[in-house]
This record gives C-alpha cells, sequence and structure tokens, in this order.
C-alpha cells in the first residue's frame, strides 16, 4: 500500500468560489482547511479558540481593532481567542486555516458555512 | 500598532541544526513549529496524538510498515496516532509541524529533544 499526500494546490483546483473554507484532513479534533479569499469578509471573533491562518499564495490584511497584520505566502498568524477581527484580501488570495472541528468560520452558528470536505 | 506575521523561511535561516523543531508560534495548546531534516530518523509512535508533517521546501518520505507517503512542497499529511513511522529525507527537506505542546518528537520524553521557541 502507498497512500498519497494532501496537495493543496490540487485541492484549491476543486473549487472557486470564495469564503468557503473545504476540509482536507484532520488531526487531534482538528480541521486542517484550504479557502479562497476575494475581498472583505465581516468583523467577528471566536470567544474560545485561537484562529490559524497562512498564506498559500496571495496576500491577506487581517484588519484588528488595535492594528493590522498583512500576510504573504509562507506566512502565518494566530488570531488569539476573543480578538476581533476582518480578513481582507484585494487579489484572490488561498489560505490554510485550522481550527478545533466545528468552530462556525463566522464565530457565530447562525451565519457560518457548512464545511465540507474534499 | 501593527503586528508581524510569521515568515517560515525568516524562521528558518536563524538555524542550521537538523531534527530539532524550533516553535515559532502557538494555537489552541498546539505548537506551531519549523524543522529542517536530512537523513533517516527513527522508528517511533505517539500513542495519543496525530502527527502533521507539511513540507515546505524539499521532499519528505514517511516510512510506516504498511507503506510510504511521499510528500514535496505544499502536501502534507496526518500520521494517525499510533501508526509506527520512519521519516527520511534524501535532501535537505524543510517542514512544518504541528503538535500539542509537549509531545516528544520521537515519541519517548527520555530521547526527544527540547523543543526552543525562535
Amino acid at each position: 500500500m502507498s497512500e498519497r499526500p494532501v496537495n493543496l494546490v490540487e485541492k484549491l483546483g476543486l473549487f472557486s468560489e470564495h469564503w468557503t473554507p473545504k476540509i482536507v484532513a484532520g488531526f487531534n479534533g482538528n480541521d486542517i482547511m484550504v479557502v479562497k479569499v476575494k475581498g472583505e469578509f465581516n468583523w467577528h471573533s471566536h470567544p474560545d479558540t485561537d484562529d490559524f491562518f497562512m498564506v498559500l499564495s496571495g496576500r491577506l490584511r487581517i484588519q484588528m481593532r488595535d492594528g493590522d497584520v498583512v500576510l504573504g505566502p509562507g506566512e502565518l498568524y494566530v488570531v488569539p481567542k476573543g480578538i476581533e477581527h476582518c480578513p481582507l484580501a484585494e487579489e484572490e488570495t488561498h489560505l490554510l486555516l485550522i481550527e478545533p472541528a466545528g468552530v462556525p468560520n463566522t464565530g457565530d452558528p447562525t451565519t457560518a458555512v457548512i464545511k465540507n470536505r474534499i
């Protein structure tokens, strides 16, 4: 038996919609996701969980009330739990996200997207 | 205030030794680490935790008893808890690793390296 790894570029080629994280693998109760983003998301926070962002391609500005963080390819940032943030991408940007399974992407279960596995 | 993201290439430029993971950030009780590897590690398993590997540059073969997985840049693989594995890199390879804080890299606290933060 020889298993295949998860190829992130290949997974990103399977969909085109923005702001819809897709689960590609999991570990220790966490979802590993890829997402395509463009434009501005919404201001939100996650009360109990830190939020991991890594840029695979493009450029992401994570707006926060105390100042922004700008990430390019190969850069990551963790938004601490409880900190309000609003991601913004001027160009289409591809991200790796990791969150405990079940955490709503908007911080609010009533507005969160369903995260499908691809 | 404007904070800086974690730049993985920059962090990898701060050390040269192999098989010595360096902590660059943390989230939800996990350590996010970079490591340079070359050659063969040892056969080991982690009884309670899945093991996340992502290749940043180079090429990693994760040897397992039922078959190997080979990862190139932009590819990731999760070794399930309890599965024996032995990483092998023919050329110098740079990895992103994520594990719950405190997990010994060798699967054995008596042989594990200390993971310093850089």
